[in-house]
């Protein structure tokens, strides 16, 4: 195993059949977020899947190990988070139902083609990139800020790559609610699921996970919130349930 | 008093410094909807404000009763509720405060003007007007469903009576939340405050209050949600004290 790692990476568990990611100290890491959205994510046997801006391809792995007979492409901009999921993609030997590209969002066609997906995936950057900006190089930025591609281009991406009645699953902030509703629309990815995630019971929502669906009617299902932590500041039951569940909701 | 109810309606106490309204027993009466609304809504002292689909005028009372020094006007299309209004305004002397216009809210330019508002608010009719809707003119109908003007009507007429960088304020229901946001951006309401009301903590929320203002950059906060009861039955602290507050937050 040793010898899978490069400088300053480490390999941590996933809590989940056996499953592992390898991660770089200095580097993004995933977070919540990118756990309740694999669990957010419906998917039937035999679904096509992309997830967008995969990074170290945890959203991949996760939705891998929990769907039988899915294939999922992970498409990253960053040539060495790339290089981390692919060999994250070997240790957990699940080649032959994931492959990781090397490619930008923005031109996600030319990789992937038009309408030939059931499912697309996102954790996107979730900072607007504001003027004055320096430090844009950094792979802690790229996937923090909207370097490479901002929202529009990433629902854009979605769009190209969704057949009719395809769904896209997204997780992002609250304060970007309206650019979402209102790209979504603009690219006729309906929004029918929107469910926002509270640390507390009493607290605003930190997180939105959303399912839209490609040329469905308007209606929306606003879902009852998750709750992150009790007062006592332990995991919810939910959310428990979430880190130690075995496999999604199919459809 | 007898003298100023007509046959099938009755004067409904509001709570409030001593404040009524006359209300019908078969037609539309106000809910929590527009109470919470009405909480909902920040005023200046001077403020100009603008009710659009008043009804019996509760929100128009409401607010009179509960900011210092304000002017609203409240618009409404159907004669018989005009004409409740009118005298609600009259039984709690807010002929000074209030004034009930009966006319169309996609024409609400030939009544008010452009741009000579600080504040629009609204709890419009929730339900879209679908294909064989046959009791349109019934009453109960005109205030529930979108018989005189959807929910793009309401928005457009607040974008023109709102002066750059006033406030429209609306209750309106979760499943249609894609259509208010798009609305709202489409016509450069941006939205800045968004709270669910849930009947329960672990229930979905059945109603939304929302804050855009005209001109304003992107950036929404979404609030903690308002939960209307608790497990026994009862309702919330926050939503007794609603019910019982006496003044709007100022600015």
């Amino acid at each position: 195993m040793r010898k899978v790692l490069k400088e300053g990476e480490r390999l941590d568990e996933l809590n989940i059949k056996n499953m592992a990611i390898i991660q770089h100290k200095d580097k993004f890491r995933f977070g919540i977020d990118a756990v309740l959205l694999a669990n957010f994510v419906t998917a039937k046997r035999g679904d096509r899947i992309v997830d967008l801006g995969c990074g170290n391809g945890i959203i991949p792995i996760l939705i891998a190990a929990k769907t039988k007979d899915t294939f999922i492409y992970g498409v990253e901009i960053q040539e060495e988070m790339v290089d981390m999921a692919i060999r994250s993609v070997a240790i957990n030997s699940l080649e032959n139902r994931i492959k990781i590209i090397h490619g930008d969002v923005r031109e996600v066609e030319k990789l992937l083609g038009y309408e030939k997906f059931d499912v697309v995936t996102s954790n996107p950057p979730y900072m607007p990139l504001y003027t004055g900006f320096e430090k844009k190089e950094e792979a802690e930025n790229i996937a923090r800020y909207e370097v490479y591609g901002g929202l529009e281009d990433f629902v854009k991406a979605a769009f190209k790559l969704l057949k009719f009645g395809g769904k896209f699953f997204m997780v992002h902030r609250p304060d970007r609610l309206v650019d979402v509703m209102y790209f979504l629309r603009k690219y006729n990815l309906e929004p029918k699921k929107l469910r926002f995630v509270h640390p507390y019971v009493d607290s605003k929502p930190n997180l939105l996970l959303l399912e839209a669906k490609k040329g469905a009617q308007p209606s929306l299902t606003v879902l009852p919130p998750l709750y992150v932590y009790e007062r006592t500041g332990e995991y919810t039951e939910e959310v428990k349930s979430i880190y130690s569940k075995e496999s999604l909701e199919e459809e």
